[in-house]
């Protein structure tokens, strides 16, 4: 819908609204999400919700998508776009480590979606995918501009080493939950920094 | 159930159930899965389901959670119990990369189903959680035994080793999903066996 044409009201209820499917995603899954569920959540009713968003549940799971990628991606400003010094990656690492730790769940909003929409909802698996491009060449970025500042040399493929990173994520999450603990998280990403620090070089070093 | 009193027939039938619920679940989630729908894909009454699975669909589920696993491991044979050797880590991670394929799917049925249960079914998450730290060992004893045998040096923690393996196989195949390719996979398996490769010495070097 037009969202211009939304007072500041319909709005806080539009952003409720999101907000409670994304609780009620992550406590039972997009398959176990329901509008009644959500509508008995946020006292709407079936008029409210079909209001905001006409396009029903799939709908709203986008925009469930939509807003907890943007979360995602605000935890990890502003070194997401610098990565230019090994500072910058620590400060990136621990804001993203911290917010993992402050949701106090141990799943990633875009790649728990990913896996859920793979099969059931192409538009949304869609979504997903461009936000995980996107997540990955922010990194892959970081990773040239290391390569530009000489602080690392050009065995360390940007593509490559930002999939790494990526899968370290999402697969440390998956194995952090179990353990209700930041070290299987902790290891992954340290394993993948890894070549970056293997290919680095003393700041000044010529270049080879 | 005492499964020594299910005839040959009622042993595939309860097998099929299993089966079929694992589909369901691929394709919906737990979550999105119902009773209803496994027994219109199977054909079965409502009382032959509760014969077999008395516990109803939270045993179904934890079922195919162990099916899926068995299946999972066995794809690894013979090589996840050697990995005392480079070649048993190619051969072993050839193996695995194919099982995955082949199943048409970029999901791990372990890491999959860990997300979804983990805030929905402690009982289920707990087996799984089991299958995981069982699958971590089995690596970290394949670390060990390189060690033995001289082959990396005392730099590698199993432990940590493993779980960086692990973590990168959960992590490619969300990443490999979107991509419909094995690629992000295989650059994060390859990541994650680095540390053992680069902790190698040649053969029938003396111990430090």
């Amino acid at each position: 819908m037009d969202e211009s044409k939304i007072t500041e009201r319909g709005r806080r209820t539009r952003q409720r609204i999101i907000e409670a499917t994304g609780e009620q995603i992550l406590a039972s899954g997009i398959g176990g999400t329901t509008l009644d569920d959500v509508r008995a959540a946020t006292l709407t009713s079936k008029s409210q919700l079909f209001h905001y968003f006409p396009g029903g549940k799939a709908e709203l799971v986008r925009e469930v998508a939509g807003w907890e990628g943007k979360q995602l991606f605000e935890a990890q400003e502003p070194f997401i776009h610098d990565l230019g010094s090994w500072e910058s990656w620590e400060q990136w690492r621990s804001g993203l480590v911290h917010y993992y730790i402050s949701r106090g769940r141990w799943a990633c909003p875009i790649g728990s979606l990913a896996t859920q929409a793979a099969m059931t909802d192409p538009d949304l698996e869609r979504v997903i995918a461009d936000s995980m491009r996107a997540w990955r060449e922010l990194l892959a970025e970081g990773v040239r501009r290391m390569r530009t500042a000489g602080l690392v040399d050009d065995s360390a493929d940007p593509v490559t080493v930002a999939t790494v990173i990526l899968a370290a994520i999402q697969g440390g999450l998956v194995l952090s939950q179990p353990e209700r603990a930041a070290w299987p998280l902790e290891a992954a990403l340290d394993s993948a920094l890894a070549p970056l620090h293997a290919a680095s070089r003393p700041q000044g070093a010529p270049a080879a």
